[in-house]
């Protein structure tokens, strides 16, 4: 017999990209920043005392709240730090989503979404990207038709890497009757020029709720770190009930904190993303692999038909460079592929050169 | 409007105790081990490195679960590791009880339990504790009549600290129809003569889910590290749909690891607990202020009712002494005393044999 909840029984699980435990691998499969995290964040790290690590955490890590709050100007109080972006994403569902409601998310998108709404026993409606691979023209009207509780758009959007400006945004949520989760995981590699700043509109929309995390612009994936912007109405149930007693710790939240205070280091490592994602663009489109616009730190390229994204995916693999393949609706002649350091890309342009050319014979 | 679920809107949050920004008090309130973590922590600290934290932490933590099955003498299948035990505890709920099920636990216990049901939407069933602070006779009866689908017990129990034998748990797990949640936040502090270890249970109970935390034991409250202990079927479905995908950071994951390793060093401070433990019992019951016996950390010390126990633990605070005191039936004349250092618990008593001298002139 099993004790699980039919739901859970029933489901299957989200897989994670690969991890691999030995080096040597050119890792562009799970959209980590290539460079580190500031110096200030190693500096902070060095100073932790064993002392520090026996008395539990500041239960809501009011420093973190404060830094993260002047960095966007804002308050505090619309500042929930949270165990990652993911414990967000799951934090609004457990918040706002009784088992049997409606959550809708964009398809593709990303793959935890659904994962997440099974575990609270959700429906999911998916509602399919258009041609351009924007959201539909009536994406609110879905939303309301299909009387959604939770939305969760991602911005830029992962897997194309496509951003879709503030005005839409402002939309849907003024006109969406659930809560929308903005999942902007990647928006610190939105070109600056484009002045792309979605925090303004928690004033005027108390059903939004940004997600923000470290793991990509910050370079602390394994710090496990991130965060939700949003009215006090949404944020305070999540602060002081749904949330983990003690959701983050003493070292993640020094190091966070630390982390945004020096963003000017992180902003260099922005920069540097953004070049190397053009160029990648190019020089993959030169090798017939074309990208869709992406402003985020990964690409999504299209594999020739007579070749195959898995193929390609497998035989990448073998020369030790890991990259994204989804078995799913519009990606299976796809791969994601995350913007390395220039190195890493000049290795996999060459590797890729020399695969297409042998394929080609 | 809220966009709060019903049971969201209406329920209260869990209060943590008081974690005080400023230093200098003496902090006997959120039974924290005394004494530092060990040196090899400290070590494996001081070696973290920047890159490391770029990139995303194994899943699973794999090394930690082999280093803990070592140390129990199991399988790292049947280990799971959580972002404190707190996560364990709301992932038994999410695996193993759907909204409107009975969970249930023994009245007075740890008070985040009803709060974790009230999230998932679960009823709870309260079961009281007999004269003696034990367990009823026909716990287990109750929990089948209640058609409880987990039920959670605390051993050493909190706040009492009275210790329940393998025999009497084991007599539950084989009855119940549900899964038995045993919380061993304080089972390091465990008189060894007694033998206690329950971990051999789960070869035969497959419904035995265990709770181990670092927070206490091992000194690293700030960390958040805990693990659960069961079959293979109560671990799988947690390690593979209900978490969140990266539920513990690099950095938890090394350092927890090596608290396991030198377990020896955690050993000497549970000694030295157990040893202050006695002394406390004694010098508390010498001013009138009677325990119970405690396996635990912690002691449940009884106030006379001429002077309050609220009204102590107010006059303790104001001399900066931290203990905790529970608004609830039948703790309502008690307070919660952690043992502290030496010279802390030399402090608690001298201040609380001058403060009862004071009010009995």
């Amino acid at each position: 017999m099993t004790y699980e909840r039919l739901n859970i029984s029933k489901m299957h699980g989200y897989t994670p990209g690969e991890q691999p435990d030995q080096g040597g691998m050119v890792k562009l499969n799970t959209n980590e920043n290539p460079y580190p995290a500031s110096p200030l964040v190693a500096e902070v790290l060095a100073a932790v005392q064993l002392e520090e690590l026996r008395r539990y955490p500041p239960p809501l890590a009011s420093s973190f709240r404060t830094e993260a709050a002047n960095y966007h100007g804002i308050r505090a109080e619309n500042i929930i730090p949270t165990n990652g972006g993911d414990e967000l994403l799951r934090l609004a569902i457990t918040t706002f989503a009784n088992s049997g409601d409606t959550i809708a998310i964009a398809q593709p998108s990303y793959s935890l979404y659904p994962v997440l709404a099974e575990v609270q026993g959700c429906q999911l409606q998916q509602i399919p990207l258009d041609e351009d691979w924007l959201l539909a023209g009536d994406f609110v009207a879905q939303l309301n038709d299909a009387d959604a509780r939770i939305a969760f758009v991602v911005n830029p959007h992962a897997p194309t890497g496509i951003l879709m400006g503030v005005e839409r945004i402002a939309a849907i949520a003024e006109n969406f009757n659930g809560v929308l989760v903005v999942d902007e995981a990647y928006v610190d590699f939105v070109d600056p020029e484009l002045n792309y700043d979605l925090v303004p509109l928690i004033e005027s929309c108390n059903n939004l709720l940004i997600l923000r995390t470290l793991s990509k612009g910050f370079s602390l994936a394994g710090l496990r770190f991130g965060y939700g912007i949003g009215a006090t109405s949404l944020i305070e149930p999540i602060a002081h009930k749904t949330r983990d007693s003690y959701n983050t710790d003493i070292i993640s939240q020094q190091l966070a904190t630390a982390a945004i205070r020096s963003v000017e280091h992180a902003r260099q490592s922005w920069s540097k993303v953004r070049q190397e994602r053009d160029r990648l663009t190019q020089e993959l489109g030169e090798l017939g692999l074309a990208c869709l616009p992406s402003q985020s730190n990964f690409l999504l390229a299209k594999v020739p038909h007579n070749i195959g994204a898995d193929f390609l995916y497998r035989q990448l693999q073998q020369q030790q460079i890991l990259v994204r393949y989804f078995e799913e609706n519009r990606l299976r002649d796809k791969l994601r592929i995350t913007v390395g350091t220039a190195d890493e890309n000049t290795l996999l342009i060459s590797a890729l050169g020399k695969l297409l050319n042998t394929l080609e014979k």
